[in-house]
């Protein structure tokens, strides 16, 4: 009758789904298994406890009224056996068994099942290189590990880093490094942006610009060969120089931890992932699986795609817990939230990026919008710069990113979309998007909205753009003498770039365009520049009418500054 | 071959409209007709503007490129024509043109139109009781009028206030008299709850809690018979007592201004809103209407209702603007979405509210959810108090309304959901929503997520619910003997309540519940209570295996506080 339940794995999505079982049917046996001492822990915590943010790892084991979820904990609050410090060695599904070994004693035995759940979550990749296992070169992979990493900082010999990878652990890492540690810190990325896949290069270069502006610098295309040294690590050979470093932090991402499935013949996706149907269900319906080892079904594309975050294992975790339970419930896929906070700018986005929507094969269109948060009229408003990404020519959204100092500002325009994206939304239903309106906390036209319209107009032929990357190439090469730059804004605003760039930059302020279209040279290539691309939109309309063509500058001035163009 | 169009009313549609319209068709003749001086101005941000918040009125009134937003500014830079201080008397539409009166020369001529845009917006409604026209009675539908509040402060005679109106405007204009110019402010409400219809009884409970903390006076249920004074405002009689005051803001809420509409035989919804299809045109497929004089189509009910929004008129007149232009654009409908700050709490919502469920006829069930907005560990945590409205026993998800002290962390859930809104979701859609995840800015189980599973629960017949009023009522009552509250918190916490409530008030954490049931009395009606309704839900479920029925207080004693309920 009582039911045994084994749930490999006691971080994020094992304690959900043991938890969740146990509360819809308290007679069930739940045995949690894992490695490790410590359990049930906030591992998107632990770049904020290397940074300071979180004090005392205990604050990333503790509950949020402050009961530390300990083996002791899961038993007497929950009902839930844990053998902590226990491997799992093998699962012998014949028998509906799994073999286990005590870490402590070195004792093995077997436990019986008659429901398994694998929450194996993942590791961080290797780098592969000579030197990777010296002293004082660390992945992030568990608290265990973070805490060592920061008594090494606090012994004080550590003042240069490097982090090898550009993704958002590394970046969260090394902000940390140098934020509280003022440890000049270099991270090295393979691929020749930040935050590869999930943001467009545009939006990446502002990442970046932000980076150097904190004192971390940031090499791309750029491979990291040997790390070297006697014992502790001193040196990071690269395919292009050799870096000094006290401290080598890996973080090119993680894998599925799926080797006990495999050696217990389930399924694997191609990726290597453990391959289960929307229930969680793997290959062998007694065994269940989600979280980190698993891939996921991309509501955007179809495919499959690996997203490993602590939400989603939370989430499905309950999932399965209900699904072990005898009731059903299934998971519809992921459209790949994400934020992070690095120094004093937050990035976040969903669904597709550009260069993702390309490798995907699809013909797309990234809309830049350069817009305050909330009314211009009221105190404290910041700029958001956010990207639509946009099938053409059916005008699909796939996805959004974006950037701003004020990260909740940016997540309620981030979240809306994510919230759309499972529902094929049109360009047009993020013009309509019906965001909570008053001027402490949106413009009467949010951006999101602007997004939207800029998306159709664009899309209508209404106007041609230039990216902010090849504007900046442009201006680079204005000796040239083809393009001329036409600055609508006022005369205040376009004077310094008027005494910078000579002949080729030129002033007329939009309410004076029409009666001064006389004075527009009709034999150059055009680019319309104002302070966001609204203004110079609209004088692009009055250029074409006039017979003129003309592009804008997506985003405008706001975007190139932040890009990282040195206004004069 | 140029076409002739005419936008009466140049606020917040008809600027959107004209200006669309002319990006589009650079060719059509735009004019555009208005009684005041000031035109196309932020009116949302009056409130602001009287708080102190925007010190300037001439904020309100230009862009964000700090340009006015005058007649000369359309003429130039959008090649829009202004008449201002001119009226409307009629719509001549046999002979397709307007009369109007010029209100400085009072001159009379005739103007032609292909097209016509109604944008004629809404007018205060009037609480048609003797005195309203007394000098220092305001009410707050222009930008002129606000400017008179303010002088009238500004002159230094205002030591006390009354605010009629317990709705959006009303708590904001109490809030920015009370917390600015520190006027005794009292807020006179019809219904028995502050912000009726917009939210729950609960939520609004809480509200008003807040204003009591910050010095404002609510009554409730309370209508305002009289104003008297000599000359100017002295008294405000009410159908319980009478308040001595030196100023009265009317503030009942807005009706649509269709009179011209009327006149002109347009055929008129039965709130007297001015009918419209899709693309916003009126029985007269000459003539569109748009913004807050007409209704909107609900995306929840499919029913018509009436959702005044500055946002709302911008979105439509640049649809009116598409269609005016030849091309075709329809609008979807509205989900209510909206935002107030209120002293330093911000209330948000979309969808139905409780009350306004039950008014359509709809069996429906509030979840309650207090939680953090982002990981307990991080620092700078704050509670988020969110409701859901979930059609019973359906589980359709009609709205969502939620109060906290960060404005942006509450706009990301409310925005999220308001996003689905319109694709009928389900709890379990809610459960499933992808918010962007790292600590700073959510916790791993997401508070949105916790709605959509709490709303299961509940659906699912796990747990039986007691709301923050009804317990508030038991805790009063509980000299009866019949209702025992069984605290499953720390001892810690729970300790001055056991002192407070004597035998009636019970602490067995729920750690230890398993192994102390014994001591749980089997002749009582038990109420299980914690910090926020988990823990005490994890209680009721290992009460309800031990045979004992129980209801868990929904929201905790963290909505017992917010509700003001004095914590002992």
């Amino acid at each position: 009758m009582s039911m045994e339940v084994i749930v490999v794995g006691a971080v994020a999505l094992g304690p959900k789904a043991a938890v969740r079982l146990k509360r819809l049917r308290p007679e069930a046996r739940v045995v949690m298994i894992d490695r490790d001492e410590r359990i049930s822990y906030g591992g998107c915590g632990i770049p904020y406890f290397i940074s300071g943010d979180v004090s005392d790892p205990a604050q990333l084991m503790t509950t949020s009224f402050h009961m530390v979820r300990d083996a002791e904990f899961f038993r007497r609050a929950k009902g839930v056996e844990v053998l902590s410090r226990t491997e799992v060695l093998a699962v012998e599904r014949p028998e509906k068994r799994v073999r286990i070994r005590s870490l402590v004693t070195g004792e093995e035995s077997r436990l019986p099942y008659d429901k398994l759940v694998l929450a194996t979550g993942s590791r961080p990749r290797r780098l592969g290189v000579p030197g990777e296992d010296l002293a004082n070169v660390f992945t992030v992979s568990s608290l265990s590990e973070a805490i060592r990493i920061k008594e090494t900082m606090t012994a004080g010999r550590v003042a240069r880093a490097v982090v090898v990878g550009g993704g958002p652990i590394g970046l969260e890492i090394a902000a940390a490094l140098a934020d509280l540690w003022d440890i000049e810190t270099t991270v090295i990325e393979i691929a020749d942006q930040v935050l590869p896949g999930m943001i467009g290069p545009i939006l990446a270069h502002m990442v970046q610009d932000h980076l150097a502006e904190r004192g971390v610098e940031v090499l791309l295309a750029e491979r990291a060969l040997r790390l070297e040294g006697g014992g502790a690590v001193e040196r990071v050979a690269t395919d292009r120089r050799t870096i000094e470093t006290d401290l080598v932090v890996v973080a090119v991402g993680v894998q599925p931890n799926a080797d006990l499935a495999r050696e217990a013949g389930l399924a694997l996706t191609p990726r290597g992932a453990i391959q289960v149907n929307a229930r969680f269900q793997t290959s062998d319906p007694d065994i269940y699986a989600g979280g980190d080892c698993i891939e996921n079904v991309s509501l955007v594309t179809g495919g499959l795609v690996y997203t490993p975050m602590g939400s989603l294992a939370n989430r499905q975790g309950r999932i399965i817990g209900t699904n072990l339970a005898g009731l059903e419930e299934t998971f519809d896929g992921v459209v790949g939230s994400f934020i992070l906070k690095i120094f004093d700018l937050t990035v976040a986005g969903a669904g597709l990026s550009l260069p993702r929507a390309r490798a995907e094969g699809l013909e797309v269109l990234a809309v830049l919008v350069v817009q305050g948060d909330r009314a211009h009229f009221y105190p404290g408003m910041e700029l958001l710069y956010l990207e639509l990404i946009v099938e053409r020519p059916g005008g699909r959204v796939l996805g959004i990113q974006g950037l701003s100092p004020q990260g909740e500002a940016l997540a309620t325009r981030v979240n809306a979309v994510a919230a759309l994206l499972g529902h094929r939304p049109h360009a047009r239903d993020v013009a309509q998007l019906e965001l909570a309106y008053s001027p402490p906390y949106a413009m009467a036209m949010d951006v999101v909205n602007v997004l939207g319209n800029v998306a159709e107009n664009t899309l209508a032929g209404l106007q041609e753009v230039v990216e902010v990357d090849e504007f900046a190439r442009l201006l680079e090469g204005r000796e040239s003498g083809q393009t001329l730059f036409l600055d609508v804004r006022g005369a205040q605003n376009a004077k310094a770039f008027v005494e910078a760039y000579g002949g080729r930059w030129m002033n007329i302020p939009q309410e004076e365009l029409a009666e001064r279209l006389g004075e527009v040279p009709r034999d150059q290539d055009l680019i319309v520049i104002c302070n966001n691309g609204a203004r110079s939109y609209e004088a692009l309309l009055a250029l074409k009418q006039a017979g003129l063509s003309s592009h804008n500058l997506q985003g405008g001035v706001g975007a190139l500054k932040r890009w990282g163009w040195k206004i004069p």
